[in-house]
């Protein structure tokens, strides 16, 4: 029986986690559930898994919290320090990470310095903190296992290999809702337009990362740290169906491909169960029905935010945590009709080349760059006025 | 470093293991060579790699063998037990087992009951003995790897993996010559027609087979035996473009596939280095050139060959060794212009029917039941005449 920790539980990570644990109880318990500021879901997952304590990260919701959920013996902990204590608890074996953001920094950190198995669907974990994360994890022989499609897809194939066996990861995308879209045409785009996403329904930063292939940039960022490669061996392939969730190329020209539908409870659970499996109810993939799967070449020209992602990485240090920081506050620019959408990659740009370096950062350091980079989007829309 | 000993060395695939052993001379060492008839060839193998041992099989070409080679204590084999005993020799790690046929199983259960590991290219060893084999191999701690590219596929997928996990293996297949042939078209093509394999060169004998299907049927069973799974778990793909070599779906729903250029030294390699990856110098698989991949469900009422590999299984015993031998005496009159396309399922049926099946069989037994097969079928041609 695994004791699991869940922070981010009312979230759709949160929630298809605890469908996991429902579907196997027999091999999870639910120790403790950490949320922002769902109280009355919160409270009703407290009710169905008992859990011996809660953290709820805003503050000022925890005495509705008290009022709804019977609370007897459970210990209820309070703002980002509450998260952290959470995820840092005794007793635990698996911590999944489904928390948005950089607030899943601190407790992700504290739970790996407790030796925790970390589940981690954040992404700004490894994008901002990948060097630093990655070295107190093998200090403290905490495995990080993925959950989000694409690296657990590659996390999959691995299995059973050593780095030195891999060649190249094919980390694949949809191409996102302006794949077809010519470049000269993405001026005239209504806000609209680029957040129709053709596949999934995502929240709006998301989905303005996909439009951009930020969301690749930064894949590529964690790709270099969950497996440990140099970020050259890591390549971008379009492939529209969205059905392989990415590919290992092995040194002897081996491909290992990880496919089915699309559906996160397969990554959570294998996170949750690794090295076995365990069943799903899932239908089966129907390979026939879907009759083919298409392959396209990523255009860097194009989408300037896949080439800012490798860049970061390259240089190392603060810098992706920079890139990541002034894609965020871009893109919330962006979505209040401040900054156009084709300004978002020229402005990162400018603020990753302003950026002095900070090699090896501390969590502190990392933090303060994060700061520094929203504080610089800020500054450079003040002082342009609205650039559309 | 690995001794290994190559059992048909001057086929093609004999060839690309030796190719394999000269890309790593630190890792192999070739003991042992054992070829049929072709005598130059293999005193040429001799002279570049010096095994300590070779066997021929035609016993007739033994005199011309050593006045080829310089056989100075060099061990020469002479005739099927030739074979067999370079199989067993002393001081053997891995045994490529790449002759075609029967004449495989004697020598291949020989280098099993040393507890040798099998590197397995044969189809008939599983086909026909795939119980016996696979029994001897638990109690001699003898690992068999495959070596043809589906089979090869499927290990490589599930490395790291229990036969518990597994939910389904699909075997691809690129549908052979006649996928997109009406099946009432089937009785006015010609042999030329036929033979027309519209992606390899191959053999006559495994050109029909893919134009009957009979070697997915056959493949089944080798996958059931393989990896001892209920063939009803075995699933066959129809994939024309032939590069995911085949795929396993896992109890969670998860499918990892295995893709590659179509090169037998990556299966060949694989099997000599397992679980290990060492570089080949293969060009990588370019997925944005190939554009798509595509799937297509079989059709078993027009290709009855894949139903009867199914229902051979099934019924254990020596019925899969009757199948296989009727459909090689099948192949040999269709081609010597004796029966007709559409007669070869009808015929390997007829006789699959009229067997009294033995469980559990010896070798003895198999082989009886082969010959029994071939009899059959060629005392139905004598009392029809010629069927077309």
């Amino acid at each position: 029986m695994k004791r699991v920790v869940v922070l981010g539980s009312t979230g759709s990570i949160g929630v298809n986690t605890l469908k996991v644990v429902e579907d196997h109880p027999d091999e999870f318990q639910v120790v403790g559930l950490a949320a922002g500021s769902r109280v009355e879901d919160l409270a009703a997952q407290v009710r169905i898994c008992g859990p011996r304590a809660v953290a709820i990260r805003d503050a000022s919701r925890v005495e509705e919290f008290r009022r709804l959920a019977s609370s007897d013996g459970l210990k209820i902990c309070a703002g980002d320090e509450g998260v952290t204590e959470l995820a840092a608890m005794d007793g635990v074996d698996i911590v999944v990470v489904a928390i948005t953001g950089a607030a899943a920094l601190a407790p992700t950190l504290a739970a790996i310095q407790r030796g925790r198995t970390i589940g981690l669907a954040n992404k700004e974990t490894l994008v901002m903190a990948g060097e630093l994360v990655m070295r107190t994890a093998e200090a403290h022989k905490a495995p990080i296992i993925p959950i989000d499609s694409e690296h657990s897809a590659i996390f999959q194939c691995l299995h059973g290999h050593s780095r030195q066996e891999i060649r190249r990861i094919l980390l694949t995308t949809s191409g996102g809702p302006l794949k077809d879209v010519p470049a000269e045409k993405f001026g005239n785009l209504s806000k609209g337009q680029i957040m129709a996403h053709p596949r999934w329904k995502m929240g709006p930063k998301i989905t303005v990362d996909s439009a951009t292939m930020m969301n690749k940039g930064l894949e590529v960022i964690e790709a270099r740290w969950f497996f440990g490669i140099p970020v050259k061996q890591v390549e971008v392939l379009v492939h529209p169906e969205a059905i392989v969730h990415s590919m290992v190329e092995f040194v002897d020209g081996s491909i290992l491909a990880q496919l089915g539908v699309t559906d996160m409870r397969i990554p959570i659970q294998y996170a949750m169960t690794y090295p076995r499996r365990l069943r799903t109810s899932l239908p089966p993939l129907d390979l026939v029905q879907l009759k083919q799967l298409t392959f396209e070449a990523p255009n860097p020209a194009k989408f300037p935010c896949l080439r800012l992602g490798y860049e970061a990485v390259q240089a190392g240090g603060t810098v992706p945590a920079v890139l990541n920081a002034a894609n965020e506050a871009c893109v919330q620019s962006f979505l209040e009709d401040g900054l156009a959408f084709t300004q978002i990659p020229t402005l990162i740009e400018k603020v990753m080349r302003a950026h002095r370096t900070i090699a090896q950062p501390t969590l502190k350091e990392i933090l303060h760059a994060d700061d520094w980079a929203h504080a610089q989007v800020q500054s450079h829309l003040n002082h342009q006025g609205a650039i559309r």
